[in-house]
């Protein structure tokens, strides 16, 4: 069934173009008109062209792949984060390469296949890294860039919000409603943005004569309802909970308002991300707005730019506190 | 800064095997003693060789990879969906290219890096497909599998949960409760989940002289807690509310809710996905759980064996029934 395949000899012939610049609108980040691409584009529908991209990669060095590391797919926040780099980076002429990771830490056996498709960048979200994956990816000369995260003890380049700045902000809105019974729901304690988050808003707070109670989570769900639940047992109702992500928010919420705590009223509850459902009016939680459309535009801007060979560079980027129902 | 690059030769003198053994232990698929796979292993870990996939994939055809291409990356359904896949799938060898389609039906330019990188099969999970693009692939010797959808139109290999039985068997239930005025909320009215749950559902009901009132929504929470609110406004309180999945069902809860309406006492309210939050406490929504892991166990086979040239075939499975807190 299979039909004649068209060449690139074809598509040139009948675009009235030279080889070269059908081979350039097939190359990602090659120079090339408007004009002339949309001529090479109609002519290669019309024929059923496709260039063949494993034999460029070998070729050019340019593969058209980046690849995508991910961790926590039960936060919709990594989500939207996939879709957007997807669409953004087709649109640029880069394809995905996804691994999912179940590991704490990336294994490298889980991107071994980033090394064997010669990725032109790694991007990595949640998932950790040891240093010892950093060094084989870069003594293949292949870029990484970590977004929503940043490692001091990795060279890599690294796009986040600035989550002490915005942690503050938080804090001092809730010193500012007279709360002092306040509490701060941790995430996974190893990430930076668990750790940012925590230091920006318990160090405004201490200034302020006030020390937050801590309480472990681990970025879930199911965690952050139960250490609530257990705090709400065996002490006074605090006047404010800021849990480390939307999801961990959530969680505390449904556990307040399982132990009949009205929020606001007694209760404010703040989140981070402001993931879809945050909106939703069975939460209508405040939270923290994270820029992240800024964010991928710019993680996508790096890695191309340490394609091109630049030095590794660190990205922040603030946000909006958004305010719903759960504060006042 | 890189490295000395490591042959299949070096490996295959330390590891004390042939180069061809080497050669199969990196080709997805191969048969090679679990023995030997052990020694290449370690020797290739040791000397950090990897194999050119490129290169491979122009030589042998298998390029180890699978396109997956997704639409509804709002649907926590689908996030565990992908991370699933991307695990099964490295277990055995392959990696995902993935692409997200924003258009309501997969448009050729979004999947053409699939034929430039000659995936070994693609995997299409709720994105539309036209005939044209089936076509393409198929030319192109590429296998498609449909995941928890079918079309009869195409032809292609679908697994998907027995929606029109399941359905059914949630029409029975609330026939038994003594419901008389139910409503159910549609999907995307053009997928084959959504018409099957409509067609099972209402033809049951029918049947037992009971007319549902359909509203139209589009699997997100907006348009269904919208609907509802409307339907609310309009009419008595409905007996029953069957969502055509969960995200639908969460949106008419919320909207029942904000009306003051006593979930399950005054209305049942009934879901189909079983997706995480379904069984958080604010939620606690009864649902259909599809057999998630059996189909994508099922849909890697498929594929698999359709690359090993079989014929399209239809995989049809069931699930269960999972009562929470919004039915009686």
């Amino acid at each position: 069934m299979t039909k004649k395949i068209s060449s690139a000899m074809d598509v040139a012939k009948k675009a009235n173009v030279s080889q070269s610049t059908v081979s350039r609108v097939f190359t990602p980040g090659a120079s090339v008109s408007e004009k002339a691409k949309r001529k090479v584009l109609q002519a290669a529908e019309e024929l059923g062209y496709r260039p063949n991209a494993l034999a460029r990669g070998l070729i050019t060095k340019k593969t058209g792949m980046v690849g995508l590391a991910m961790k926590d797919i039960q936060n919709p926040f990594y989500h939207e984060i996939l879709g957007m780099f997807s669409e953004k980076l087709r649109k640029r002429g880069y394809t995905v390469l996804f691994v999912y990771t179940e590991n704490e830490e990336i294994q490298q056996e889980e991107i071994n296949h980033f090394l064997e498709y010669n990725v032109e960048g790694v991007i990595v979200t949640d998932a950790l890294l040891s240093s010892k994956v950093v060094t084989r990816l870069h003594d293949n000369n292949i870029p990484i860039t970590l977004f929503n995260r940043y490692d001091k003890h990795l060279s890599c380049n690294s796009v986040y919000c600035d989550n002490i700045r915005a942690s503050k902000e938080i804090a001092s809105y809730l010193y500012a409603q007279g709360c002092e019974d306040i509490v701060f729901i941790t995430g996974k304690i190893n990430t930076s943005t668990s750790r940012d988050r925590q230091l920006g808003f318990t160090s405004y707070l201490k200034n302020k004569g006030i020390d937050a109670a801590i309480l472990e989570g681990d970025y879930t769900y199911e965690k952050s309802y139960h250490v609530t639940n257990e705090y709400i047992k065996n002490n006074r109702i605090p006047d404010a909970i800021f849990g480390a992500n939307d999801i961990t928010a959530l969680g505390a919420l449904d556990a307040l308002k399982n132990n009949h705590i009205q929020v606001p009223q007694e209760t404010i509850v703040i989140g981070f991300d402001d993931i879809k459902m945050a909106s939703w009016p069975s939460h209508a939680l405040s939270t923290w707005a994270q820029p992240i459309e800024q964010m991928v535009n710019e993680t996508i801007d790096l890695m191309l730019s340490e394609i091109n060979r630049s030095k590794p560079r660190k990205v922040t980027l603030n946000g909006t506190f958004i305010h719903r129902k759960t504060t006042r």
